[in-house]
This record gives structure tokens, sequence and C-alpha cells, in this order.
């Protein structure tokens, strides 16, 4: 399993995402600011993953609050929320985390300030623990849609390094990989960041599941070549609806995919639903420096001082998407319906 | 005007579109096989720009013909000919330029090895000055088209570097613009070849022509958006029906078009239409080297030993093609009907 993000002594370390496949490195975090700042630069991403590491920054936050005093420690801690809640808008892990951070401090209202940094840490570490459980449910329920001997369309990373393992679109494929189906992957490179071929295409090959890269435009000609059964994406934030935000694309995949009859499902878990959003349209899209669309890993593919736009994700309306697997099952039409239900039972 | 393609003495200079925007520098041929390369390896590309480089290519070729006979001249020109054709498959004004060439040949059947060389110069040179003509008629219609104040989307490069000079769909924007419409330009990045960064961003500069560079992936959600309001792309090969060739990534975006309501709209020369192709089903689709899409501008974006697919092309069904713009008029629906008129009233 690729080790996306875990402690090393009381350090938070996670690989470097911004450097593979080309270089295995690791970045050392030691204070909440520089796994902000690790957020913010993508040496981690994907929903699940920046929920992950949220969860554990604030616990490295918590144990280096200098205070005895628990309203004084709790009057910190929120700073260091509130700073870690700035990294990146788009994903709703990120608030999912900080929130059940903070509870962990409402559901002890007598422990002590040092009880509550083992709280706070043993929190993180559940989470952490938690999230390849949960992949590996949404692998389980996921693999069902997936025919024997499909060809499974795949956009950005939504695999083991955009979570604690395992992955969520990613999950479905090894999932039916596992079970023995004959399936092969066709990854999107993913512009500007390269997610697709940097890191699905790694993973894929790491695992030996067959792996076929594609550039960004190549997906809807295949479809209408009939060359694609299945279309499986991550999502990094799911409204009340089931319209879904994702990484920039996977709007269009969803359109030409509907003109192709190609089945497309989102793989996420609760923790990417917020019923607090009520469509699509509410869910704030991050714009990135335009700098990664002139340049590809560092070089520059435009003329000097050229204009250029970078949205990070996009909205795909709920009318385009054949379920969203979860690990609680198969969300299906209508969803608001089905997500609230899902939600309220995982509480 | 940007030199696309022109004679240096009695040689061919074109100007590498492989180095551009950060390398202004030419490569000179000097032998009709050195076109073919220059034509393979992309140093010029664009579908009217291949068939004027065939041209001259065979131009040249004529020229180092050693013999005073006739018979043999003819013989060999045909093998010439025959080279020149299998430089790439899916652009049609490849085989219609050499086509032109060899009816010089039959148009004078009288004609000496001699006077046969300079006519076929001078058909060359007529095919040259002629591209720019029709660039500039494809234009003077298609402006019609594009609202004031509008967005327009375009894809790969239909611009002077497609061609002898202009350009096709850029035609449409720089007679837009020169009629003091009020327009910008959002240009794709075109991977894998980059033909939109690189060549269309350049282009659009060297004019002052307001112009937004973003990811191919991009197009479909800012169409969501409302931000585009026209998109306007060339052509490699029309079929008889309507159906249209052109850089992979252009079928997608005439999809998403059609589901948010903009019109989309096919620019090109009538030597790109070929009639004897009945629907795009039937026009070969390139297929290049897998390393042009794990590389980009020669530097590795993908783990080593990843397979990739790259076909260089893709189909558009005229059903989503709103008209297609040539030198004589815009052809509408239905397509078969208008582009035979068209194409019988210009022979």
């Amino acid at each position: 399993m690729i080790p996306t993000i875990d402690w090393q002594d009381d350090h938070v370390v996670m690989i470097d995402q911004r450097k593979l496949p080309f270089k295995e490195s690791y970045v050392v975090c030691k204070t909440p600011a520089q796994v902000v700042e690790a957020i913010r630069k993508m040496v981690i991403r994907g929903a699940p993953a920046i929920g992950v590491a949220a969860a554990m920054g604030l616990a490295l936050g918590g144990r280096r609050i200098k205070t005895k005093n628990r309203a004084t420690f709790e009057r910190q801690f929120q700073r260091v929320c509130e700073k870690m809640a700035s990294a990146r808008p788009t994903a709703s892990n990120l608030f999912w985390a900080i929130e059940s951070m903070v509870e962990v401090l409402r559901e002890h209202p007598q422990a002590s300030v040092e009880e509550l940094k083992d709280l706070l840490r043993r929190k993180a570490d559940h989470l952490l623990a938690e999230d390849q459980a949960i992949n590996k449910a949404i692998g389980h329920h996921g693999q069902t849609v997936v025919p024997d001997r499909a060809t499974v369309l795949t956009h950005c990373n939504a695999g083991a390094l955009a979570t604690a393992g395992y992955g969520t679109a990613l999950g479905v494929v090894r999932a039916a990989w596992e079970v023995g189906k004959n399936i092969r992957v066709l990854a999107d490179e993913t512009r500007p960041f390269l997610q697709g071929s940097r890191l699905t295409a790694w993973e894929l090959q790491q695992d030996n599941i067959p792996v076929t890269l594609i550039t960004d435009s190549m997906a809807g000609y295949l479809m209408s070549e009939g060359k694609v059964q299945l279309i499986v994406v991550g999502a990094d934030r799911v409204a009340a609806n089931g319209d879904i935000a994702n990484k920039i694309g996977t709007y269009s995949l969803a359109v030409l995919a509907k003109e192709n009859k190609v089945p497309f499902y989102v793989a996420a878990p609760l923790s990417t639903v917020d019923l607090s959003v009520a469509t699509g349209k509410d869910i704030p899209i991050e714009e990135r420096d335009p700098r990664e669309v002139t340049h590809s890993l560092g070089h520059a593919i435009a003329p000097p001082g050229v204009n250029a736009w970078n949205p990070a994700f996009d909205v795909t309306p709920n009318r385009f998407i054949a379920g969203i697997i979860t690990e609680k099952g198969i969300a299906r039409k209508p969803y608001k319906k089905a997500l609230k239900a899902m939600k309220t039972q995982s509480v």
C-alpha cells in the first residue's frame, strides 16, 4: 500500500505528490501551519486525504499549545482550526475533519488540557484508520457495477494517494480487480496538475492493474467509439441534491458519458457529502495560480505574459450521475432522500 | 503576418512549429523527402498548410528529376507524389494538393519537361497565394456569425500557422476583430502537442487580440457557466455529409456546445471537403507516437513504461455543427447538398 500520510514520531509525514512519480520524497510537518501549507501547495491532495491531513495537523496543533488552562486551550485551538480551514475551499472533507476534531472538545467537557491533547491525537488516528476501512467498503459496494472485461475511465486521482489508502474511485477499481474481474483502466492525464498521468498511472502500475494513459481531450472520442464501459470518479464535495464538485474536467466527462450512454458513477465517503449545501451552485470553486496552466511540471508551455484561467474544480449536475458510491452502499436518484438517509444512519 | 512557409531561393523554408513560441527557427527543405519528413514530424501542421507544403515539395521534386524524357519524368514524379501522400493520413488538403499538382501534367500534355518544371513551380506559387486569399474570404463570411463582445472558444491552431497565412478559424476571429468587434478568445491548450498554448496564444498575442489560455478540460465548465458565446474550429477533413475530422478533443467540444446551446462552427477551405468520403466514419484517423502523451515538450509527465494511446484526430458528426464556413460562404444543413453545390461551383 502506498503511504500517503502517517505519523513519524510526533510529526506528520506525507509523500510529496508534487514530485511523484519521478521522485519518492517525503515532507515532514512539525507544525499545523506546515500542514496548511502542504495542503495548499498540494503536497497532499484528494478530498479524503486532505481531511485526514487536517485532523492530524490539528492533533499536532493541540499538542503544541502551551497552557494548562482549558479555556485558553480552547481559544487557541479554535484559531488553529480557522487557519486549517483556510487551506483550500472546495473539499468538504477538510471542514468535516475540523468539525470532528472540535467535537472531541465538546464531547469531553471535563477533560484536562493534557487529556484533550491525547484525545485529539486518538481521534486523528481513528480518522486515519477509518478512512482506509471506508474506502474498502466503497470498493466492496462499487465493484458490483463494474462489468467483467470493462474498460473503466477515471479522471484525476481518486486513489490510495487521494486517501489514507486504497482509494475511492480506484478503490472500486481495486475491488473489482481483487474479485477477479478482467478490467483495464483509461487514465485521463488531468491537466494542469497531471494527477492522472503522475499518480493514477503510477498507482495502478504498482498494483499491476492494466492502465492506459490518454490526454483529457481523448476521453469523449473513446466513448463515441464504444471503448469505455464505465466511468468512476471521486468527488471533492457532494451537495444535498447529489450535484458534485470534482476536479476540473469531470463535468465534461459526465456530459459525454450521457451522450454516449456510458454509466457515470461517483465514489466518495459520506464525509464528502455536505447536506448544508443545497445544490452544486453553492459549492465554492477554487481558482488556482494561472501559472499551473501556462506551465507543465514547471516548464513553460505558452508564450510569456499570456493570460490564463485556472478553476481547479467544476460542478456536475446530479442528472448526469448514475449513482454515488459511499461506504453505506450506492445512493441512487432521488439523491436528496438517499444521501440524507445515509448521512443520518452514519451519525 | 507570420511566415508559415515560403520559398528561399529554390528551397522551401518553414518556421519550425515544434519550437514555437520559445524559439523562432526555420527548417530549410532542399528535397521533397525533407518536406515529407517536416510534415510527418509536424515542423509544419494544419490541413491548409500541409497542402501548400506538399505542393511546394512536389515543385521541388519535379525540379530535381534528371531527365528530358517526358514519360520518364511522369513516372518519377508519380513516385514523388506517392511518398508525399504517405506523410500524414487525415488532412484531405494533402491529397487535394497532390492531385492539383498532378493535374498540371494532365493539363499540359504537350509541354516539355523543362516547361513542366516551371508550370509545377507556378502552380505551387499559386496555391500558396490562393490559400491566403481563401482564408480572407472565410474570415469575411465567418465574422458575420461572431457577436460583438463575444468570447470565442477555439481548439488547436487553425490560424496563420496552420495555413499560408491569416488562418481559418482564427481568420474568422481576425476578420471579426478587424471590423471592430470587441471579442476575446479562449484558447484550449490542446494536449498533447500544445498547438493552442504554443501557437494560437502566440499568434493572437502578436496581433494584440485578447486571448486567455485554458486546459482542454476547462472548456465544458466555462460553457456551462455561460462564458462562451461561440466556438470556431478548423478541420482536417470534411466528409460529403458534413461530418468533420479535426484535432482530438473537437468532438467533445461539439457535444458540450450542444448541451450548453453554444453555436459550434467549423471554418475550412473547400480543399478540405472530400466528397469521395460519404461520412466521418470513413475518414482515416492517424494514431501518433504514444510518447507525445507520456511527455510534454519532451519532458516526461508519466511513470516510465506506462501505456498510452494517441489518436491525433476525432470525428464530429454533422448534427453538432451549426455551419461550415468556407471561402464561398457558410454551408448549412443539409450539408450534403450545400457542400456539393459549393464544390461544384468552385471547380
